[in-house]
Formats: structure tokens, sequence, C-alpha cells
């Protein structure tokens, strides 16, 4: 039972280390977010930093909620740890009465022991009496001696029988009860794996959902999209620079009086560029 | 141009911190194999660690390979780099006569002012003598000046319109040849994105098939199995304790002389215990 409060502790263990392998790489994924998204703004690829930081904002996101279904799963597994050993002090309590008769049986095989070498010693000096032919009075009381060791011996064995038994017994039940404790808890063991292994999954699907999106987005952007948008957020007009014609000066004098026209402005027009001419700036600066 | 060698340097920054994030990744899983490995070998949940051990030690792959699989892509970004310096220094030089068409027509923009501002000025000049009633010499020496004036004027909008016409040929064909080079490096830069994808796609999958591995290893390891094998490595048989019988002392005198029987040796049945009597021994230690 001891190993099982270790099982329970050990699977912790390895999920807390696990929960803390999905947060860093969480926080890594910030970070790269962050990279993403200090990518220059000033080229034609820079819509597609965009894309690059949500994907990897999401992925900090999957891998930020595996870990915290972990650490829920660690409660579990701790309150599970703290049943358990409450389940096992109650269990002991209960296999008093089998520790007794280990302790009776290992008493008894003791005394059998001393009794069956007490019966043989005896045996053996009524043996010897008789091979050196003790008077008749030392060999009766010989006999009589060898006689009631046997007895005590046959007590012995009885009493060993009869402990044997009992022993036999409480161990079946023991056994039992130890048997449905162990499996009680490798069923509730695999129940909390089942929960990793669901919380894993869930997020698996998660990121291959994100990784999809990804590579939909890029797919999207296309070449002549990026190109487009460039050209209208740095482009300066779609207008042709226009000839410049010569105007003659209008006098302010009129000719015929009254009426006075006003010098009319002679305005060269500004470099109007097509929508293409940035591309000559990034040549020139 | 300058934008483009930028975006390709981003991007291989941007792969070199996700390759970095991988590596590390990888080598916590390893670390996590480790604890997994380090898992108490005695209870009925052991052979479970192996599981744990085997799965993890196979993620560290998947990430290691990806990592290597992104430092060959950094490899291939910058190549690429190396090949838009060399086209893009091409490109300048091909394009001096676009620049030398620009630097002509701000000369020309600087020329056709100063050339309207001084027949503007002959103009004015030649009114006021009008108006002022000056002698016919000096106003026809004005009207001379006033001319020549408008004659310089009129060649300055001439060259000016030429220069312009020559600067939007140039300035077209430039940004022609710029979206050429524009599109040919957007195409690239998405080819080595779409790399970038099919490699995290491909751990994807291999970290999709190492959990459904690790999720049937754990569904295979049945629970009966468990406690079958542990009994099979820390039972100490399938004996149940014999029962004790009284055996006589026979002695080694043969009444009928000759044969001698020897002693037979007493003994007591050792603790054989049952197969699951290893569940008590829990409880006891």
């Amino acid at each position: 039972m001891k190993h099982g409060q270790l099982a329970s502790k050990e699977l912790a263990e390895f999920v807390r280390e696990r929960a803390a392998i999905e947060e860093t790489y969480s926080k890594s994924m910030n970070k790269l977010a962050k990279i993403a998204s200090n990518g220059s703004t000033l080229g034609t690829f820079a819509p597609m930093w965009d894309v690059f930081r949500v994907s990897s904002d999401k992925l900090a996101l999957c891998h930020l909620e595996l870990m915290r279904k972990l650490n829920d799963l660690i409660r579990d597994i701790n309150k599970y740890g703290d049943e358990q050993v409450k389940i096992h002090r109650k269990t002991k309590e209960e296999m008093v009465g089998t520790v007794e008769v280990v302790q009776a049986l290992q008493v008894q095989t003791g005394h059998l022991q001393k009794s069956k070498e007490g019966y043989h010693a005896k045996c053996l000096e009524l043996d010897r009496l008789r091979k050196d032919g003790a008077p008749q009075k030392e060999l009766e009381k010989a006999e009589l001696k060898s006689k009631k060791a046997a007895e005590s011996f046959a007590l012995c064995i009885e009493k060993y029988n009869r402990v044997g038994g009992e022993f036999e017994q409480k161990m079946s039940e023991s056994a039992q009860r130890f048997q449905e404790i162990e499996e009680a808890h490798l069923r509730q063991i695999k129940q909390l794996i089942k929960g990793y292994s669901h919380s894993i999954e869930d997020t698996h699907v998660q990121v291959g959902q994100v990784h999809e999106e990804f590579k939909q987005n890029v797919e999207n952007i296309g070449i002549d999209n990026l190109i487009q948008k460039f050209a209208e957020q740095k482009g300066t007009g779609k207008d042709r620079p226009a000839l410049v014609g010569f105007e003659e000066y209008i006098t302010v004098l009129a000719p015929e009086g009254g009426k006075k026209s006003r010098a009319k402005a002679f305005r060269i027009p500004g470099l109007v560029w097509t929508q293409a001419n940035i591309f000559l700036l990034h040549l020139l600066t």
C-alpha cells in the first residue's frame, strides 16, 4: 500500500514537471509573438508578420491552457493521495487480527522446534541407557520422560496446526482485501492518467487548428495583394506628371480700362508620381 | 529592396527563436523521461512508468527533429538573403540611368522656376515703364528684354517637358522592374514559410502518433495484468502451508539387528505463502 501512495506522489511530480514545461513553452511562444510584432512594418512582407504574431499568441494560449488543466489534475491527484492515506490507515486497523495471528504462528513455530528437540533428546537418552544396560529403575524413569515429551510435542503440533489454520484463513481474507485495495488504486490512477491524456489530446487538437489557420492565412495573403497594399500605403498617387505649357503674362493694366484682370499664377505641376514609383524610392534612399 | 533584405533577416531570426524553443522543449522532455525512469519499481504501478518514459523520450525526439529541420530552413533563408544582396546590387547598377534622369528633372525644375520668375520680372518692368510713360527707347529696350525672357522660358519649358518624358519612361520601366523583383522576393519568402509550415505540420502529426501510442499502451496494460505481474515478481509461491503431523522417533537400534535405519529428519514446513500474501508484507513493513 505504501507503494500505492508513492505512485500517486510520483505521478503528481511527473505531471507537475510537464505543467512547468508547458508553462515555459507558452512563455516562449509569447516571446516569439513579440519578435513577430517587432517585425519591420515597412516592406511588402510587413502584413505577414501579423499572421505569425497571431499564430504564436494562440499557441501560447493553448499551452497555457494545458498548464492550467494539468495543475487542476495535480490537485485531483493530491486529493486522491490524501484519501489513500485514510484508506490505508483504516485497513491497517482492520488487519490487526492478521498481524496477531502471524506473530502467534511465529511463536508456535519456535515452540514446535523446541518441543521436537526435547522429544528427540529424551528418546536418544532412552536409547543410550538401553544400549548401556542401565538399571530398570533408570530405564523406567527415562521412558516416562520420553512419554511426557511425546505428549508435549503432540500438544504443540495440535496448537501449531490450529494457529496455522487461523493464519491461512486470515491471510486469505487479508490478501483478498489488499487485492481489492490495489485494484481500486490502479483504477483510480488509470482514471487520473486518462485525465492527463485527455488534456494533452485537447491541446494537440487546438494546436492543430491554430496551425491550420496559420497555413490558411499565409495562403490567403496573395503576392498581388501584398504589393497592392504596400502601394496603397506608400504610393504618392496614381496620376502621371502633366506637361508644362507656356502661359502668357497677363498685364494688370486693362487696355479697355475699368475691369481689372489679375495676373494668373503660373504653376509648375507637382511631381505626381505613378503608383509604382515608390519602388524607386527604395533604390534612392 | 532594402526592406526585402530586412524581411529575410527577420524571418531567419524568427525561425531561429522557434528552433531554440523546440530545442528547449526537447531537452525538457528528456528530463521528464528521466523522472519517469526514476519512478518506483516496487508497486503494482511500476510497469506504467515505462509507458510514460517511452512516450516522453519519443516526444523529445519529435521536437529535436523539428529543431533540426528549422536549422536547415535557417540555412536556406540565409542563402536566399545572400542571393538577394547580389540581385539588389545588380539592379542598382542597371538603374543608374533612372537615377540620372531623376536628378536631371530636379535640375530642370529649378531652371523652369527661375526662368518663369525672370520672364515675370521683365513683363512687370515693361508694364511699369508703360504706366510711367517712359521714353520710347527705354520701352523698346524693355520689350526686347521681355521677349528674350519669354524665349528663354519657352526653351526651358521644352527642355523640362523632354526630361519629364524621359523621367516618365524610366520611372515606368524601373517601377516594372522593381515590381518584378518584389514579386519574386515574396514568392521566395512564401516558399520558405511553406517549408516552416510543413516542418511544424510533420512534427504535429508525429506528436499525435506518439500520444495515440501512449493512450493505447495505457489502455493495454490492464489492472488484472498489473496485479498478476506484481504477484509473479514479488510473490513467494502458490502453495499453502501444509499441516504438521507427529512422526515417531525411530530408534537407531534395529531390534532385528543388521539393517541400520537412520533417524528421519523432522521438518517443519516452511511458510510457503499463497500468491496473494505479498500484499500483507506491505502492511507489515
